[in-house]
């Protein structure tokens, strides 16, 4: 099969790789429809976090071509979601609802483990990690909303129940990426009213009221926190998502959440210092963490099959497993928010 | 009236000061009935902390002697609790519950404002701050135990509920001070199944076992992490509660926080720094501060009145206000858990 691999700092080639095969009898081959890039992908595209030479990606939906002997709940040719980890679904950790914390499991596209931007992916413990899509001839559309569980739609949901949003919440979203928007995809799901979205790239501004988002805030540092602030009329949000990963976006997420909020944060954290003297005196809390994405699957899966939710907006940049270097290049220069590969049909 | 003041590291007297007398309309001045010696008194006292010199002490209950014109409440002879820090009960932030963050509040005891270990305290918005105890001729332990709801039973409990305490939890307390010995009470009250006390002193880990532990360590640092990890199967606990504020004792609590619970933290964060990575890692949420006392009088005072509740057994030293020197000796040299100051009857 041919795949994506990593060859170094901005180098993102097409390779040929092995063919999946089943090799434990609780593992699953999925033939990839969609994958695409993940903001988190930059990093190391940008040389800025490690990342072995290999197969990348870890999002993708797909059709499954074979199944081990143990596997119960998935069978050939059910058309699956992947969480961008896979999960045993029987430790302690997956069975408390935390499959992102799994004890053997690990993200695809890392380590050699294949990735979603490949034309197949061996799946380990597919009965602990995948999840049937029911129905056939779903739109383009929705289609491009189920890849989003994979991830993206998943990690925006993880920063709003992690920043405890509840109905009639005044919530920020930090980060006009994927994920930001999908946070405020979440936010209003959840039933906040008001939605204050800091973005200032006018398509991202657009897509963040489609989305749902009641205000929205251009500036940055500073003079959003006194935006925001001033919105509030000095009391702070209800719940701050951070989205991004920044030590800017995290001081921002600090400033502006009110006494006893929450501020719940799925950017991969680089060089953050966390604000503990702040923390205790405004009583301000802070969870979040990579998303248990196979524990939020069927809720956010209903949404989609049904309507309420379209997350798949996000993907304004589409190409195939041949323009996956121009996928990235287009996220990397921010001529994306994000940018969808299609391998293939149901 | 006398007041113990504080003159400089290890240095506490007891001086004359004015009578308190009610200056605004929503002020009421209470003659203190019992006071107490707070673990956090003693960051000034060993210097580790600034503190102006003057009025100490933020822990009392006593009766009612005067009130302004505007409190509606609180009345004369009234037997009240005093939180730590007095608050005006109609902030956005007191509205929400966080009375510990109120716009207008300040903790009894700094900056001049009259303290808790004193003959007489003017409390400024009586009828945000005070609650008043309904019934009379309470028991001596029945005082005691009310003297807790001021702060360290509060603040127990603010560590349980910050660390989101649930029935049938995996708790650990680190910290065999009274706040630590309280969050023991607090977890056994919300139903926690398994509560597990570090603690190395033989008569901590007794009142620890009374209040409702079930397993103690007498370990600290590695030790103490992989003896929890040996007893929960390598999964950790549901909820640290932190209740030191040392970076050793915030290391502790991450160690053995289980992938999805959360740090629930009251001790003052001294020299701390938040492991980002390792919260991003395993999903472990960090959440604490001053506890909203006033918010959490009502349903603790009515537990140590029924006798549910029987936190006063913290106090193993006890002096009048002459003696408060030594119940600050007492408390920095170990030789008393916290001790109490008995400066008049009701």
């Amino acid at each position: 099969m041919r795949a994506a691999v990593f060859c170094g700092p901005r180098c993102i080639e097409v390779a040929d790789r092995p063919d999946p095969v089943v090799v434990a009898p609780t593992d699953a081959v999925v033939r990839v429809v969609f994958g695409c890039v993940c903001g988190s992908d930059l990093w190391y595209y940008r040389g800025e976090s490690p990342h072995a030479p290999g197969p990348i990606g870890h999002e993708f939906i797909g059709v499954v071509e074979q199944v081990g002997g143990d596997v119960r709940s998935i069978a050939r040719d059910d058309f699956v979601v992947a969480p961008f980890k896979f999960s045993d679904g029987t430790c302690p950790h997956c069975r408390a609802g935390w499959t992102s914390n799994c004890v053997s499991g690990a993200p695809f596209g890392t380590d050699g483990i294949d990735g979603g931007q490949g034309e197949a992916v061996r799946v380990p413990f597919a009965d602990g990690t995948l999840v049937k899509v029911p129905g056939s001839g779903h739109s383009d559309e929705t289609m491009r909303s189920l890849l989003t569980l994979s991830d993206v739609m998943a990690t925006g949901h993880h920063a709003a129940v992690s920043g405890s949003v509840r109905p009639g919440n005044v919530v920020a979203v930090i980060g006009d990426g994927a994920v930001g928007l999908c946070a405020v995809i979440a936010a209003r799901r959840l039933n906040a009213t008001r939605i204050i979205a800091l973005s200032r790239h006018a398509a991202r501004q657009a897509l963040a009221r489609t989305f749902g988002a009641t205000d929205i805030i251009a500036e940055r540092g500073d003079a959003a926190i006194q935006a925001i602030l001033q919105m509030t009329d000095g009391v702070g949000v209800d719940a701050a998502l951070e989205c991004v990963g920044t030590a800017q976006s995290f001081a921002t997420a600090f400033a502006i959440a009110r006494p006893g909020s929450m501020v719940g944060f799925v950017g991969v954290p680089h060089g953050v210092e966390v604000p503990i003297d702040t923390m205790f005196g405004r009583n301000i809390g802070l969870r979040g963490g990579a998303a248990p994405v196979r524990r939020y699957l069927p809720e956010l899966l209903d949404d989609v099959l049904e309507g309420r939710i379209d997350p798949g907006r996000v993907f304004d940049f589409e190409t195939n497993l041949d323009g996956v270097a121009e996928a990235y290049r287009a996220m990397d220069e921010r001529r994306a928010i994000k940018s969808l590969l299609r391998m293939g049909t149901v």
